[in-house]
């Protein structure tokens, strides 16, 4: 029974972070994991998949797929793969061995051991935007990034309960040297937030830096950080048909030291993969699947997970659009391969509007509607992403996690439960056709927690609203983005480790950092 | 061969309207009925559906319905229901028995039968909004509906191919008197669309009103018109467990003359139903069942629809609340139970918001996914709804249409076939992993058709936006509306057909319309 308490104690004093705020700036819904039970939407039939799957496996074995890394190119050479320059083919019986070898669900262990994330199964975790170079609010308009707002947007990362994953930078502050700017960046993601963290993979000091750095954050030792994941990188494919020299060396990395690895062709239809949504669903597979199985190779059983990032572009234009009817038809198509192949799928909150607007929230509810629909475990960007990744916006992030909210509160099996207390004869045979519900008991017992309660949709009627400046939602957000800004509270972290990280920053710093071209 | 060249020219005059536009404002979809292959989303099992389904009917056998309209009472009365004063209560197998008369699928024939839909099997129809007693616009601001901005909102329910169906009034003008209003209105539907139309069950007149109107609009003898659906009404319950006289009226007066009838009980959950989801879609179904054996036992046969409207209130004010995680799941149930009795679903296009921000996009993209997931055969209110109903704005009609346009390209099977041709293995041998697909000739065969073209949507990067204004969606929907209202061509109609109806227009003022309190 002691302890237990204690053991709450310390569990409080790690995550419980909220509950030191006597009055936090918004009432949010708790840390919780989403469990998607919703059967998938599936466009395909089994024919369908087949022919995709065959598409995908064709693909490999008579176009083959560029590595730039000769490193990869030996290890695939040793695996039996043809090789011809840089083009690797590879048989399907080889490629589906090693897919085979990858767990269909797999835990990341972030410092804070509460923040632990399920990638796979019925979970659906929901990622930060991730690495626009501008930022845009309602004072600046569109900006180039800077360390100032990266912290910022980490601190929405950490007070948004329905944010579980402080990916990849939530803008890149381009006013910190690119030598150095993964240990600053690292080093505030570390200490703003208690999350899931991500590496670049762009060039072996980086990948290695952050690895040490998430290390040194988590007290680690050697062994405990390679016993299991406790950070991933995500890579993406350069489409069509290729993968580059850094990225591999970052995946190799990471697979070796037992983190988390996923790779995302970003296959645009008619842009760098076909106009047809199959054939670009095919390549991504098989531009994704060749680098699954060079892990596997690797490492037998390394946590994988295959994202899509598959939209189309404006034929007028050549922009790319995201959140459209055929994003979404690739979204569940990718779906319905993912759990083909027995594989966690990873895929995104997108849109192309400019601003936090009506069409922004068309477009990202369209997307993050079909990462639902997809059985989606990982959603990225589902927080704060406009102009189709090219600004980070925090009036953007606040808003989608309105909409990130409802979709942990759909997923709540109270909803739908049809107990006789649910369908509650006797409340209505109480009420009668005279009453209203407000004062029975049957509600009584549970208006408090019955329904959804958000916290920036305003629900008043046009009258309060005007009252009180009617003010659109985009500029409800800006507000509250400067109340939470403004009592900001990291996560608590030891001080010997916090000494630690910013000694292991400043001999990185001494050292040059990581190499670049200028 | 002549005869197709005539009968197609024929068509053209009626339906073609937008070949005659040279320049139209917009490049939209044609016109086109939905067609929702999807597997619907389906929260509940076998024993769920068994236990709403139980405790309706137990509502019906043990608690009643108050009928408050004799006529209705002698009927059921005749059919062998319990009735006690007001109050009706009616046997499973009367319930079940009646319900299976009724088809699950009509159609309903407007005076343009190119225009007719289909209510029920995979077909989904929209609706504009319907009824709201105000008006707001980025000029106006909010306020009293008039007839003016009523006819500017039947151009748009015109002008838009993906708004199948013309329902209620738009917008309430209330600058013209109860007595006449619907005459006025009436003659402005039918002239300004040639759509389905709809009539209010507010007194018989108003009913009989509208339907001999529609019947002269259409060219129609009394047996033409009584022989298939032309138009229909639609009812609401009051909520708890109770019809009202004009209502029910209406009911049987559309009933008797073949007509479509659609009953859509206003069930918010914690106010006028249970505070659990599946007691108010019980509750909701006891509410609809009643009227549709009602409508059997009359007139075997009679095309129903069951309309759900199950939300929830904010429990801090009362306030009706819409787009919920809970409106979701009531509308996912009440598609499982139309299923279950064989009935075609009405849902609604719905959100509290008060301005065409992103609130409102959100909010209305979950209840439009949700009839997506539901199986929804005729969503009303899909275009133009603010402030829980009570706001009609052009904006946002314009806005909701894009989104409805995502749903019919959604639609289209072409998205996920999955043919040679769409998976496209030459294509991507030929273009290889050193070119791009713009150019190829597969892409270059496809690319006109193959994605969604927006209207509305602003696909530009932020540079090319903000040069050209920067200006934000609801801004972008208002000036598109003033186009489209400045350069709106009625539909056409035959003279002697238009006197007719003015004619009869003018006899009903000078006999003083329809009686009012006032």
């Amino acid at each position: 029974m002691a302890d237990t308490v204690i053991r709450k104690r310390r569990s409080g004093g790690r995550s419980g972070n909220t509950r030191r705020h006597a009055v936090s700036v918004i009432e949010q819904m708790p840390w919780h994991i989403p469990q998607n039970n919703d059967r998938p939407t599936e466009p395909l039939d089994d024919a369908g998949v087949a022919a995709i799957h065959d598409g995908a496996m064709r693909i490999l074995e008579e176009v083959g797929i560029e590595f730039l890394n000769d490193e990869a190119l030996a290890i695939l050479r040793e695996a039996g793969c043809t090789i011809d320059g840089h083009n690797v083919r590879m048989g399907r019986d080889f490629v589906m061995e090693m897919v085979a070898k990858a767990p269909s669900s797999f835990t990341i262990t972030p410092r804070n051991p509460d923040r632990e994330v399920v990638i796979g199964g019925k979970s659906m975790v929901f990622v930060n935007v991730s690495s626009p170079p501008n930022y845009w609010d309602l004072e600046t308009g569109k900006v180039p990034g800077t360390r100032e707002q990266c912290q910022n947007l980490l601190k929405l990362t950490q007070y948004f309960n329905c944010i579980h994953v402080a990916g990849g930078y939530p803008v890149e502050p381009v006013d910190v040297h690119a030598s150095v700017r993964h240990l600053d960046v690292l080093f505030d993601k570390l200490t703003l937030t208690d999350k899931v963290c991500h590496a670049y993979s762009l060039g072996k000091e980086r990948v290695e830096d952050v690895m040490e750095m998430v290390r040194i954050a988590g007290g680690l030792s050697e062994e405990e950080f390679e016993a299991k994941p406790h950070m991933y990188t995500n890579i993406n494919s350069t489409s069509p048909l290729k993968h580059d020299i850094p990225m591999l060396d970052g995946w190799m990395r990471c697979t070796r030291r037992g983190q988390a690895v996923i790779v995302t062709p970003f296959t645009l239809a008619g842009a760098m993969a076909p106009v047809t949504m199959a054939g670009a669903v095919a390549q991504s597979l098989a531009e994704g699947l060749c680098a699954i199985a060079l892990a596997q190779y690797i490492r037998p059983g390394t946590p994988c997970a295959f994202g899509t990032f598959t939209s189309n572009v404006d034929m007028k234009s050549g922009a790319p659009a995201f959140g459209t009817p055929e994003y979404m038809r690739a979204t569940q198509m990718s779906g319905q391969m993912a759990r083909f192949y027995g594989l966690p799928l990873r895929a995104s909150g997108s849109c192309a509007a400019n601003v936090p607007d009506g069409q922004a929230m068309w477009e990202t509810s369209n997307a993050l509607w079909s990462a639902v629909q997809s059985g989606t475990n990982l959603v990225y960007h589902a927080a704060g992403w406009l102009e189709g990744g090219l600004i980070a916006s925090p009036e953007k992030f606040i808003m989608d996690c309105e909409v990130l909210q409802h979709i942990q509160r759909y997923f709540d099996p109270a909803l739908t439960a049809t107990t006789p207390d649910d369908i509650a004869l006797d409340a209505i045979k109480s009420v009668g056709a005279e009453g209203h519900f407000f004062g029975c008991d049957h509600t009584q017992e549970r208006y408090t927690t019955a329904f959804y309660q958000p916290f920036l949709s305003d629900w008043r009627n046009y009258e309060g609203w005007a009252l009180d400046g009617g003010v659109w939602t985009a500029e409800r957000a800006h507000r509250m983005f400067k109340e939470i800004i403004g009592s900001f509270e990291p996560p608590p972290m030891d001080e010997a480790i916090r000494e630690e990280l910013e000694a292991f920053v400043a001999k990185r710093k001494e050292q040059g950092g990581a190499p670049t071209d200028f």
